[in-house]
């Protein structure tokens, strides 16, 4: 084992508790042989003789079967785990950034030493999802996937609906009850979720996405005035990791991985995912709709997805075979955020005076964006008392290619009769 | 391929359409090499000279590295099965009576002869769950699996659920639309259910359960105030099948599955499955909650999870290894419903006078069962007339075993000041 933290602490737990069950499972023993780490010191609970600082040795040592790399980030994790892989060791790592921005190279010294790489902790912890994604649907044509794959954020949000408070306030609470990091950017601005959207892309759709290629916007911009549009429209707000295998109408095939926060239909299976829980929502040709839901982080639910990883692959050396490979891939297109089809709901405040939805339709109609519903209220805001009385004006529009989107919610901002913008939001999940 | 029904033509045409997706998957050619049917003349879709009417022959031919077997039913399922175990060819079969009567034997043949048995369509249609039961969460303990499992009854008490309407016509009104069969029996009195929870419980806790093990109650019973008195306490009726592992005071283990509608707390994940929907949620010491949803019938679906696992089976093939083994068990015993906890709601229609709340509460001592809520609600009923006025009563209990419920209510139906058993039903999923 490479690490011992939080999860690398609970692998070790579950390793021995479960030792008689675990190796009738593999149908052989399975025992831990080191652990390297940085400060032995710290790990008064590991016995003595395990403790290593020598990771690069301990991966390459005679009697080591499977490498569990629970270290994080990129370095040494990725070297070691080459290291591990050309000498024909199976891995085990829970590391999305990693896999996120090296995956297609471990995949080939994978491929290449006929050794296995397993990830299920990568991605939503414990839900077991990568597993159906390589194997059980491996017969199937996944079309998209989209998950709630941050704990931290659906929490926020979470949060936000139910109290009606903003952003900042709700962070910071979030904080205090040690459900968001000191540093909490990882999250908040998707990143994390990004990584792991480029993970479930490559694996969706066979074809090899990074996490540079993810389109990302956080929920920074969220506002208490979003959520409570969505609510009066029957919506609820998600930061959403979306992959989708898109084919143009000249037939050429891409993929477009995003992250943002959307508005998506209460009766969604999503829409009810709350708190810190996950969940991934995928359409497949055959199968239709599944969902996986679970806990998305946390020591043990993390060390369990490892568990079942380390099980898999110990049972692959019994064996002598190995698991699914992830090199026979296509080299999709990435699709351009600009060129991809989404639809918005748009909510302004307007001068109520005749004209002005004639105005904003005609901005919709130059950018050949299409209206799905509008919704106009009159109502006596602060302006009557200057005689200019004021209207809310909120529109759903159909899918369309985002920039077109965008340039037309800059262009309806500028009008003279349109006093604020008080939410822009994409809509996801609207037929399933 | 033996069979070639609603699935069957499905698993051929995905095999013919996904052919060069699923020889990248394998790692080489997937070829239909010959379908088994009765009647051959009734199958003009496929090519004449891949069919035969003789099953056993086709099973041990040279060539065939894997049988998929969509005929149903326990025999000439099970022998052609064994014969092709026996033969060391893999088996995909979607047949869940079968694994649910003879899962042990299957088990057995397969780990002697070294071949695979995969039958994830066997259970909840193309939801990928038994794969993450049986591998991914291989390293954590399962403690308790809640299913809905049956597409037909959850349609059905939807729909009761939506309009109000009783169980006989709402039957009828699935059979017209075609989500319930002519003979009804199998999904609505249980049987269906039953079986699946035999496969679960016997995968979840790597023990032996058959579909005769299984305490089974239908939803014949399941009136329109039964819904209606689960709605007024936020609860909804659902069908469930439950698997779990017991331990008692003693520390000795056992296993109860059991199948019965109940109501559960409109919170739960589970509320939310609507309409011919599946899904099963899982708990475990490590990976905590777990749900898995999606479709549960269907040629289309079946089929998508029937070929997920011969990708399986062929890339085993392929690496010369092969997949988990079912037969490392324990054999837990059955725990006798009676002997379960459970906890019942029921509602009573009580004549309003003092001393029936002291009454009935004193029957419930006796019996060691404990009350969790009441509530009691006073109301002119057409026993005004005579001068006797009516009351309702609402009864929650905290978990007592099945057979010291029963035997209260029996008794409590007995009293003179009890008028009606407006709706006696068990209550799930209170805690999650």
């Amino acid at each position: 084992m490479l690490g011992c933290g939080t999860v690398g602490r609970e692998v070790a737990r579950l390793l021995t508790e479960q030792s008689a069950e675990l190796a009738a499972r593999v149908g052989g023993p399975v025992r831990l042989v080191g652990v390297a780490v940085r400060r032995p010191r710290r790990h008064p609970q590991v016995p003595t003789e395990l403790l290593t600082t020598d990771a690069a040795e301990l991966v390459t040592r005679d009697g080591v079967d499977v490498v569990v790399e629970v270290i994080g980030g990129i370095e040494p994790a990725r070297s070691l785990l080459l290291a591990a892989l050309g000498a024909g060791r199976g891995v085990v790592t829970a590391n999305k950034a990693l896999l996120a921005e090296c995956g297609p190279e471990l995949y080939t010294a994978a491929d290449t030493a006929g050794a296995d790489l397993y990830f299920e902790a990568a991605v939503a912890g414990a839900i077991p999802l990568l597993r159906p994604l390589r194997e059980s649907l491996a017969g199937d044509r996944i079309t998209r996937v989209t998950g709630i794959v941050n704990g931290t954020t659906n929490f926020i949000l979470s949060a936000m609906e139910s109290s009606g408070a903003g952003y900042a306030e709700t962070l910071e609470e979030a904080s205090r009850l040690g459900y968001a990091e000191a540093d909490p950017t990882t999250d908040v601005d998707g990143y994390d979720a990004a990584s792991k959207a480029a993970i479930l892309a490559s694996l969706a759709f066979h074809t090899r996405v990074t996490s540079s290629d993810v389109y990302r916007e956080g929920i920074a911009d969220v506002s208490a005035a979003d959520i409570l549009a969505a609510r009066v429209l029957g919506r609820t707000v998600k930061l959403l990791a979306i992959c989708e295998r898109v084919i143009d109408s000249a037939g050429s095939e891409s993929v477009s991985a995003r992250v943002y926060p959307a508005m998506i239909p209460r009766s969604h299976p999503l829409a009810s995912v709350a708190g810190a829980y996950n969940a991934v929502f995928v359409e497949a040709d055959a199968a239709g709709a599944l969902m996986f839901y679970g806990q998305g982080a946390g020591g043990a639910p993390t060390a369990s997805a490892v568990l079942g990883d380390l099980v898999a692959v110990a049972r692959n050396r019994m064996a002598g075979g190995y698991g699914p490979r992830e090199s026979a891939h296509a080299d999709l297109p990435i699709r351009p955020m600009g060129d991809t089809s989404t639809s918005y709901h748009i909510s302004l405040e307007v001068a109520d005076r005749p004209g002005v939805l004639a105005q904003v339709a005609l901005i919709f109609a130059e950018h050949q964006v299409s209206i799905s519903a509008v919704r106009q209220t009159g109502h006596a805001s602060d302006h009557t008392l200057t005689g200019d009385a004021g209207a809310s004006l909120v529109i759903v529009t159909h899918a369309a290619p985002d920039a077109a989107l965008r340039s037309t919610v800059d262009k309806i901002a500028g009008l003279d009769a349109v006093r604020d913008v008080v939410s822009v939001m994409r809509v996801e999940g609207e037929v399933t």
